[in-house]
């Protein structure tokens, strides 16, 4: 019962950033939205601080769940499908006033260490499991060998980054974003010739 | 005079948002930085909203002249000057602040629309520069002529995008970002053989 009004707290976290953006957020708006009190919150996390460092927590292993394992029998399907994950928007109508929030705590980042600590971890692992997917495509000779696993990896990451900060600042659907990385895919990762196993 | 202090209030203001960040910048932290009082900001700008717009039509003029006409006597040479341009950091020591302070100011654009709409001037004018160098390159013989420039201009600004925000959110230095850059346009972009003509 405990748990789940902790957990609870959290989903309200998120539908509540969703709403108010986190510079305006209060405990009591979380507390309306898990219909509940602001004394009950606090009895669960001691501080704002504390609440967000939990919630940041949770989306790390959310986020880790759904790259975690793409589909595909080939290292370019796993590709393309962590893209279409990262970039494509249509399974999820409040995505932009996600990002926005997310958005707000990257620029909070610099002036708080718990922050930039969960960013940095959404990050390493997002370079890491494309590194993964790259590395095993140029080992069976999917993906060109002149390509380089981590260098790549962080290029890809760079720029699946720069299409949220876009789709916020500019509300330019991160969708098209999704086209243009896979022609570049097509062009420039994948080898000319295909191996035929593991096809 | 009045001129001259309507200019200072504009740089005032650019060092009061790297010192105290968007959200939190009061019309008297910029007083206090411009050694003006809070009236005198009143009388050249009614509101902290016009004030913003002024400040980032200020900072639009700058960066259109500071990337307009990137040296170089090849399109490539062009094109890797605007990359140092946007990504070294070496200049400018209080360039991650300034960063943090445009990254609060994306956030904030879906709720304003003064500022979505200098924010979209800025996207839109730098993905014309490099539009104009690839498309100039690929004319002259110097870059793939399957490059495809409104495509390849938008994904290298929404990697450079990326490279501010996470050299932001994560501390993550843009210069790592500019030598990944320099390698994909080496790499990808540059034709294979290179005209002797322009060089």
């Amino acid at each position: 019962m405990v748990d789940d009004l902790a957990s609870e707290i959290l989903d309200a976290t998120y539908r509540a950033l969703c709403d108010h953006g986190y510079a305006n957020l209060t405990v009591q708006d979380i507390a309306a939205e898990a219909d509940t009190s602001n004394a009950s919150i606090h009895y669960h996390y001691n501080s704002k601080e504390q609440l967000f460092a939990a919630f940041l927590d949770q989306l790390y292993e959310r986020f880790t769940d759904r790259v975690d394992s793409p589909e595909g029998d080939t290292a370019y399907e796993q590709l393309d499908e962590l893209l279409q994950i990262l970039l494509t928007t249509d399974a999820d109508p409040s995505l932009r006033e996600f990002r926005t929030a997310m958005l707000e705590l990257e620029a909070q980042a610099p002036y708080n260490s718990t922050i930039q600590e969960r960013l940095t971890d959404f990050d390493e692992f997002l370079i890491e499991r494309l590194r993964k997917i790259l590395a095993a495509g140029v080992d069976n000779g999917e993906f060109d060998d002149d390509i380089e696993p981590s260098r790549d990896a962080e290029y890809l990451a760079t720029t699946i980054t720069g299409a949220h900060t876009r789709h916020v600042a500019i509300n330019q659907s991160s969708d098209q974003l999704y086209d243009t990385i896979t022609r570049y895919i097509e062009r420039h990762l994948l080898a000319d010739e295909q191996p035929e196993v593991g096809r």
